[in-house]
């Protein structure tokens, strides 16, 4: 296939790029872990998210909420800050803050039994609210003491995960949550009004009637929330096989739309119309044993929906950076479908790329179709993505993109490549025979067979414009960038190429 | 072209592969600076080679020959090894060894003032030899005290550098480099019988006769030197452009005839029979300053003479492993021709690759011919190196080598590739813009720009062999291995891909 | 206090020095925390322990026993060793071997509920010893593909832990403990020979019987194991306050008569007459939340220990090297008297120098006394350790040791001292006001805080000996050296100093 | 000898602290080396300075400079800026800026022979001023493009160094360097305005007539330098003894005055009054081979000296950061008497702290005398550095500082110690033999008795006030601090210390 255009530039308007907003992780306790942190600052250093989120800040492995005995046999709460601490300073020596959502139950705390995932996180309203929102503002008065206010104020707050689902909250009982949802508002807020607070973190089960029933209540409540959650998959038709989780994804175009009900439903209330409306949650499939969360498909997948999302929400976050994670139990092998954008090792997957590549594009938007995105930047330099987004068809496209320029103008074009043979480890792996646990050697391998292919090539004007011509095998995506440059050469200096 | 072998495992024999032998470095004073041991560095992790020999102990910037004035004004020579111990601490560091060139002269020692190179070392005898041998001892001494004896007499030693050039030792007086060898070579064996010491480090100017003359003098005075040494360098019909030097490659099997004719004259002395040959400078311009040196041509050839040179000599020493070097000055520029197999900056150049791709041919040569070697491993898998050594041709060359394997044997075949488009910085940099002194941002782009492309596929046996398709562009280098393995997936695994 | 000695060399005998031969760890889970790696990292460089021995290899949060249903709804089980190998790996990376603890039991296989610590470790007995030893295979089986025979093998292995303390085993039920040594001895023996096999793992109550019943009971089965295992705490009149657990430390002399006691019972079965005997936990207190841990006092304990039991025993493993510990739970502070060499933070407290200092001591024993113990090392210098152990008397102790020397020897003499005021961080912290969870300022003032005070001088010999005098406060351990130099001070150097 | 100072608040004004501003350095090329840099690396982690100024960026081992014939034989200038830049680079990346010394000339553009040092510095004037105002303004607009305008002018420019000596310029020839600075400092103001120049970069030889002249001269043209630079050493009847230099240290008083004389000169324009005045260089000796520089008594004299000079100028730069230096050649021996914060191998001398200690002293002086300062910071906490300045007396000094506080107020008390027996790296190595090049382990051992001894104490007020007792053998220099804090323990800890 091939297609070309023609940049007008005086259609451009700003780019609406959320890519760096946040980041999903693995439950808070696994925070702790060496691995974890090492995929962390591969993340950091290479796409630099603002924010993180995850569930299990209160989970019993985090060991915040303890009870003891006193003299008189009276039970006293008390709150240990070891974990806590160690895992929002390192968030802080990652540059990256934590999107804090209150969940799940302290054991202790727990008015039932039922729990979620492996790692058994209670999902079961508290005995008592006033145990529940005691440790909520002991937390929150903690990390100001710790980390400033300036700096505390400054993570968002999200109630609880996905409770119109029973797996995350007892009976999905709507009512239940509104309750909890108005004692932790109003115990925050106390602590100090600055914090932003935010809900129903529902996914796409029952989604409007949820969220009508959310907004009316805090309307008949009287409570301001700063922002509204939801979160978004992309996945149909699941089959199982062995371990292993496969299925479709949908059409993307049409996915979208569920959001744009969301905002419109929140816009009804003329309250709230205008307030954020943040995806907390996202991702093709929804499970982390996919296959497809390791592939090139993934990547281009993703890189249409960076390329849209921007214009119908306030900020999205992948659903997860690594692949440290424990919700179906301990994966059992190198590439096991994780959400990670980073495998386990640090190797980075096609999909890590994507969001480095978008982290790139800031600027006005010159160019927006299914296969690419171009943005210009302040010094006038071009940069942008294109995919070829395949949904299994294995045809390549072809892209050329005119560019309007000064005359005479040179150009320096790059390009970073990721396909089925550059920046994919898992066929390297594949072609290695699947190693469960790769040596230190095949690691090194995978690392090394993870990265883009990076090209570069002159161009010249031509009538006005500069021509970026982009080759992308099936599921490809590439991120490209023309900055305008002459070639000073030193005296004497010819290099020695095929070119010359 | 295309070329088709099938290989015959009768017909191997041991690969004489020197490839991690010996390399050359600019002169010692130059180990003193960050840069240079930031580029060693990079050459150790992924080539490890044995030794490093280079020019300069004794010139000023080392700062080891010093006199005073006693109370009685009698000139009393001092030593200072202050900066000596510093090169060698960081040579321990990098697990490389000196091949310890003696020279050039000390300016308070020298019996005249002729100096070469930009950083001036003289090269002129000494005023008195006994001054020379008294240095020279106690600097063996004191690197037997500070790196124990068994270390430090696994040092070889040369003893000058090309004194059959006049520029490098006053008239090219034969006579009077005889008696600097002999001299010295007296005084190391006073300090351990152990040491290996030998000469005459001479190029191939008049070097028949210069070897001749050598052996004979050795022969007459009864000196038994440990081993041989001489210089091969590639290039012909020099001209030059501004700052820099081109010309043309010689015939490298042509070449070869000259280093067999040194070797068949130190044969000719019975008691020289079987004595080391090194070649302890080689490369294809001698010159600092050639273009050459940066591109993948050179890497093609660099690969057609580390295939061979091992037949005929008992060790090599490229020359030189990073572009720290100052004999014309200064460098302008990021690549400027240099010899190094690393850029400023840490960028690796083509040829490292070579480097680093013959350094793992260790066992049994299966295939040797004008394109490629292959080894077979203790393991029982392959690995080798192909090229496409082009001469300007710009001819594509396909290979297909059929190696045999058991019966129903399914193999991971990986190559690493280097050629115009991958592996080759100098293009990146040149596509930039030729920066004289790239930024931060630009020198980690050049990096990422450097690596060869990883890419692996699965192969199985075909009647009783196992075949590997190469295809090589223009003056393309490629290593590839093949490893038996099965694909073992984990409980219902299947790899996303466009091959499934 | 005043002591002086005069050694005779003569009386000299080889020091049974074992401070280097294993350390305790938290459960292995806990390997996986940066934290935990950082501290153990720390503990390598400045003494490099040989084994590391824990528990909970088999408890859940490692992961490694899993079952499924095949389609017939037969239950399979399977194995997982992404954890181990994660933790195997890292110990590989830190150069300390595991010495493997087997237990406790994998929820699915356990044959019953009990379980043991915060972390929940279930010790039933298995519902099928087949089961069991299936997985024990597996382990090591895949332990031997990963790191090789040789190094598998060298990894000693011990079944279970303390099984006569009916909260480590179900009801300390002796028979129903042989049955499972009994078994997992000859599993381990069938997949291997060359595995060194151990146990019973006993703690001091009723140990008398359940060695010799244990030992009987070997003997009667024709069981060889290759080592005996017990255990070797110093505490009496524990009391507990709020959180916190304090007591006595016992009369150290009068402790070891109880070790004494093992090695006789198993000296009196013939066949197992001189086999090794291990310590597999030691320390003062037997409570991870006992203030001694963090104190001098505890150093200078432990110094008079590790002078000492290497007489009775063949290797002892302090019990452990770090406070990442979750065993009553998560500490709620910086210093909590956790059983760790280092703090968190990696800290070392003061007993983490009492083995740096001892894993020096290598070489001729020529002095032992309650105060001091002095080696002569190959090269003729003497080295040495001291301490003050004070039961809380105040007094300090002066101790002159005259060493033989040569006529007109001059000496360095180094002395590095740990007391209340030198490497003692917990005063440190303390004296800032006890901070829970340090900034990491603070930390940074603890770690500075925590180093010994390195102090020298000159010494020279007089009348044959040279004499070396040491002063410690109350506790204090100092470790020194006399090492026979000449100052050989540059022309015309002298230092400016107090002392000149 | 026993001090005791009542503070009384009311009296405090800011203390004129200039500890941070710069630091010298030997010769811009020695930028290059390895241990250079990481000296400049540790000195920054611990002081961070400012600015950092040297000699001989326009020496011709940096390589700017240069010239060729062109095909008409004209002789062309052309600039050379690979070494420039990647010494500019690391300072970046160090976080400190250039403190620009224009000089001295390269050999292709001096009108003379005459050079300084083992390192050969050109001393003479140019040619032709246009061929060094052309190079001048060369290197500022390559500086303006690579590090941007803001950050170029931010770099303050000083021209020459000392040319009121003869050894430095040639002749000490006034006018002629009047004019160097008049050609200078137009070409300067011509690249931009927003330069900061100036001169006359004077040691304390005729420097009363020197200053008048300039001032007189500058004032005669029009040329307003933006401020005035003079040096400053300590030292007096000199002594050679072999390679090294001793002497007397000037009373610190009595040599300001010379400083205020300089200050009044310039004052005495009225249009220069009130413009800043630099001590481009301090120290005690001016010798880079007086064994004081590595003693405590430097570190005493130095910490007086801090407390006053910025009274009388407004910043000043310690000759020089580190030991990497070769004026008078290259050093034979580990501690040498060089100029440096720093000894070879990253050992701090005891100056090195009293920097760090002074650097903290940020805030409102509360106290000042000949023993001590005292601060008062914004977060009410008091931090000072107190010092036994002996001149060689070899007695004691007690102080007591009653510091004024809140009723019932309690305190952490931290010091920080350097004297004879701490963080005294010089007497260490003496002890061990005076080794010229220590070996790893012998380095490690040096640095890790280069820290100074950290201790605390808890204080209470009394009557108003907080006592402070500081006890201070011969030379001794203390930092300490009292931070008001309150212990809190956990529930049921106990520190287990003698105290207690």
């Amino acid at each position: 296939m091939k297609k070309e255009y023609k940049i007008d530039e005086t259609a451009a308007c700003q780019f609406k790029n959320r890519a760096g907003y946040c980041v999903g992780t693995g439950r808070m306790g696994l925070a702790l872990q060496k691995e974890y942190q090492e995929q962390l600052k591969l993340v950091q250093e290479h796409i630099g998210f603002k924010y993180i989120r995850g569930h299990g800040i209160f989970s019993d492995d985090m060991g915040i909420y303890q009870e003891y005995e006193d003299e008189n046999g009276k039970i006293i709460p008390e709150y240990n800050f070891t974990y806590l601490d160690r895992v929002m300073d390192s968030y802080q020596e990652m540059k990256i803050k934590p999107f804090l959502e209150l969940g799940f139950m302290p054991q202790k705390m727990a008015g039932g039994e039922q729990t979620v995932f492996y790692w058994r996180g209670n999902v079961t309203p508290p005995k008592s609210y006033k145990a529940w929102t005691d440790m909520v503002q002991a937390v929150l008065n903690h990390l100001i003491e710790r980390y400033g206010r300036d700096e505390a104020v400054s993570w968002p707050i999200e109630v609880w995960n996905e409770p119109n689902l029973s797996i995350f909250w007892k009976d999905a009982d709507m009512e239940e949550y509104f309750s909890l949802f108005r004692h932790t508002f109003r115990a925050v807020k106390e602590v100090d009004e600055q914090f932003q607070v935010g809900g129903p973190s529902i996914c796409g089960v029952d989604d409007v009637n949820w969220l009508r029933q959310f907004l009316d209540y805090c309307s008949r409540n009287n409570l301001m929330p700063d922002f509204f959650t939801r979160h978004h998959y992309m996945w149909s038709e699941p089959v199982k096989e062995g371990r292993y989780s496969y299925g479709k994804l949908r059409d993307p175009q049409e996915a979208m739309e569920e959001l744009k009900v969301s905002r419109t439903i929140i816009d009804s209330f003329r309250q709230y119309q205008n307030l954020p409306m943040y995806i907390t949650e996202f991702n093709t499939s929804y499970s982390p044993d996919s296959p497809v969360h390791d592939s090139v498909q993934n990547a281009s997948y993703v890189a249409w929906l960076l390329s849209r999302m921007g214009e119908v929400c306030d900020g999205y976050s992948y659903w997860t950076f690594g692949d440290v994670f424990e919700e179906n139990g301990v994966p059992f092998s190198q590439f096991h479908g994780g959400f990670g954008l980073v495998a386990n090792g640090a190797v980075p997957k096609p999909s890590f790329w994507v969001f480095a590549f978008f982290k790139n594009l800031q600027g006005r938007r010159v160019h927006l179709s299914d296969e690419a995105v171009v943005v210009q930047k302040e010094d006038g330099s071009y940069c942008g993505v294109a995919w070829n987004l395949s949904f299994g068809k294995q045809e390549p496209l072809d892209i050329e993109l005119a560019l309007p320029c000064k005359p005479g103008a040179n150009f320096c074009f790059l390009q970073k490549l990721v396909d089925e043979e550059h920046g994919n480890p898992v066929k390297l792996w594949h072609d290695m025979g699947e190693p469960s646990n790769p040596s230190k050697e095949q690691l090194a391998l995978l690392r090394e067979g993870a990265a883009p292919w990076l090209l570069t090539k002159r161009l010249a004007e031509e009538e006005g414009y500069v021509t970026a011509a982009l080759h992308l095998k099936q599921d490809a995506v590439v991120y490209f960038e023309l900055r305008e440059t002459e070639v000073c050469s030193d005296r004497g200096y010819h290099i020695i190429s095929l070119n010359k």
